[in-house]
């Protein structure tokens, strides 16, 4: 539908290993469709070098745009910036403008920044910062890739700061209709619909819940009037 | 560690689009880490012959196993038995008793199989059959690609008929202290912890909660003296 497309990256070994759930994609998720950017690809890798930098460099090629969560934190575990530093093949270290946000942070505290705060001024080169209003360590573009923090209320806020400066596209709208019939009984004439509308999206989501089931038929598209003739159609094929 | 290895293939545009958040990831890498075999990484594709396609070849390559999530019900947007066997190159027809099972199950219900429950029929050449206890169509496993329902229930049922089958490894033993103080404090010496024991995966993850900060720290390896020695020089490093 030439809507930009977008690409996820998702780091850390907690979400795999089931410790903890991710909810930065769903967020992602939702706020791109909004703007008309198509996400086509969520990865998620583990705390490790080599599957980050080669998601990175296989998606930012193939996507207009990446985003990253997790991994830009203090310890020893977070390696992201560096990573994607090496993913393009940039110098990376800590950088002033990064280094005297966070000393100001710190100083007005009393504490002194160390060695492992200051871990998270270490910006490639060439990057620009990306606002923290939480916790004020920054994240940061480089090229096409926005790379934010995994605490998902620094990661919403970083989404809240990128987003408007991008270009999206036609936002998709979407109309759904329950439709309280096995999808065996309709898939026949959903795929007949689906072949007369190429333009549109449209799903079938089967639902079952206490003795009742059927599906939610969600139809998707950037051209309102086709939309809604569309979802005329489905409602004269079956009828409540 | 040498522990088997595995990864997911998330398949539907609801998901990326952000219509519906998925569960059966965060399902599934729990039930792995359980009996010893490591969730490398996960992936979520649109309804996309080519994507499906290229993320099975990849991962069933380079991982010991590999365990797809939707996509096998009736509907036209239903294509993933078709793309794991092209992505295998075998063929795919209706096989009789993946076609047994439904027409059984429909028959009973004095409902005739029609060709769009027949699609669920569609077994690529050489697979072996998973059970669907919850609603009939089968999932199957060809190679060491598991395809199983995206939707919830089933993809539970099948997971918990696949993974007995599977040979695990030593199961990730894992311990966590809660330290109630900010990471740019804890990351040195967590580093330092982190160099003494190469075998273990030791995580920070911060939290920040009514006015409290801090981080958990999480532990994990297969040699629970390890663990154990490990959480000892932790607790020893933060008193409470």
């Amino acid at each position: 539908m030439g809507n930009p497309k977008a690409a996820m990256i998702v780091i850390g070994d907690e979400i795999l290993s089931g410790r903890t759930r991710d909810a930065n994609m769903h967020h992602l998720a939702q706020a791109l469709t909004k703007m008309g950017i198509d996400l086509c690809e969520a990865r998620f890798v583990s705390d490790d070098e080599a599957a980050i930098v080669s998601a990175v460099q296989e998606l930012s090629q193939r996507c207009d745009h990446v985003f990253t969560s997790g991994g830009i934190g203090p310890t020893h575990d977070d390696i992201t910036a560096d990573c994607v530093a090496r993913a393009f093949d940039r110098p990376i270290d800590v950088r002033d403008d990064a280094r005297a946000l966070l000393e100001a942070h710190w100083n007005a505290r009393g504490v002194e920044i160390n060695e492992a705060r200051l871990r998270m001024a270490r910006i490639p080169e060439g990057a620009r910062l990306i606002d923290n209003p939480v916790s004020i360590a920054p994240g940061f573009t480089i090229e096409n890739v926005h790379v934010m923090a995994g605490v998902p209320s620094v990661f919403e806020a970083m989404v809240a700061t990128v987003l408007p400066q991008l270009t999206g596209g036609k936002p998709l709208l979407s109309q759904s209709l329950r439709i309280e019939r096995g999808e065996g009984e309709i898939a026949g004439p959903l795929s007949a619909l689906a072949k007369r509308h190429p333009q549109l999206s449209i799903g079938s989501y089967p639902f079952q819940r206490d003795g009742v089931y059927g599906a939610n038929i969600v139809i998707r598209g950037t051209e309102g009037a086709e939309v809604d003739a569309a979802m005329a159609e489905l409602a004269d094929l079956f009828p409540a």
